[in-house]
């Protein structure tokens, strides 16, 4: 079994973004040369998130302004008695999920149509890092 | 290593369903012939769900109405703009996930007493595909 | 590829409780002796979850707050009709999901510096399991 990693970084321009990602697990599958298996996908910071969904601005905003409603940003968080203020983004970050698993048949990504892989930064402006990791032969 | 593709489609009669599909990835593993590995079922639509809970009627409806109260059918997404009307469908699937990974041990889904897996449609009546992948040797 | 499945046990003092267990997945990795590969890690229950995130008291009552909020326990659940009282465990555990992939680069755990894995206990009180399968080479 081959198994190739690589770790890709996302420094957004705003606190909070989704930044299609597609085409970085195409590369790193290209890199790997691999005709059947997988790529992991996962966020190494637990404010972010990976997952596939569509390719649509306007879902984007939708999807920010639903996950404000479900998992606020407030003051009131006891996680901020830590000195931190980004206890939404880890609630966030746990609805949205941050890994996938992305399928590899016949040497391509084998997705459905309309399948888009996303970036989901909720505590962005800083360096974050994402792994790519591809299985198979 | 072994890796066996296969794909199942789904036409619900509802708009929204959840449909138990254990027995369509035990198939999957009877007909890749794996003992130790693990199979991944994955929604190659973005209005759709993969996930694994308890196989009770009851707890179907708790979760659709629960679901419909997180992520309301609503007129004014912004995706809706489009000329999409499914919004609410992208948001529920997000919150179920869209994929899960059954382990296989000794020939079999190693899966807990009450562990089935479903698919859950959220923008159904029409034809959709999940993705079977069996890995392993 | 190398495979190598292990069970750990919860039975947690409180009802709900969050129990950190990436110490577990170091334990199975160093058992398997895997250089490259993955651990899945998937809750056996279906009132339970397994998550990553981060290793501080404060966030872990903030996430037991916000999930009673978005599934709160009540009586009138249609699954309670079965003589079951725990429908909101189910949904919580839909909320948090049920299963991480951690990836394994030079025989280590491949984790960002915060990410730590955490067993989600909904319904707690007695023993529940957790599957641990390492897989690579």
């Amino acid at each position: 079994m081959k198994v190739y990693t690589k770790y890709v970084w996302f420094n957004t321009k705003e606190k909070r973004e989704i930044v299609p990602m597609t085409h970085e697990a195409e590369i790193a599958l290209a890199e790997a040369g691999v005709n059947e298996g997988f790529v992991l996908v996962s966020a190494m910071h637990i404010t972010s998130s990976v997952f596939v969904n569509d390719y649509e601005h306007g879902l984007w905003e939708d999807i920010m302004t639903w996950l404000e409603k479900l998992a606020p940003a407030r003051h009131d968080y006891k996680h901020h008695k830590t000195g931190e203020d980004n206890a939404d983004a880890h609630l966030k970050r746990l609805l949205m999920g941050h890994q996938v698993i992305l399928p590899i048949t016949k040497g391509k990504l084998d997705l459905g149509q309309w399948e888009q892989l996303f970036y989901g930064e909720f505590d962005g402006q800083r360096n974050k890092r994402v792994i790519i990791k591809v299985f198979g032969e």
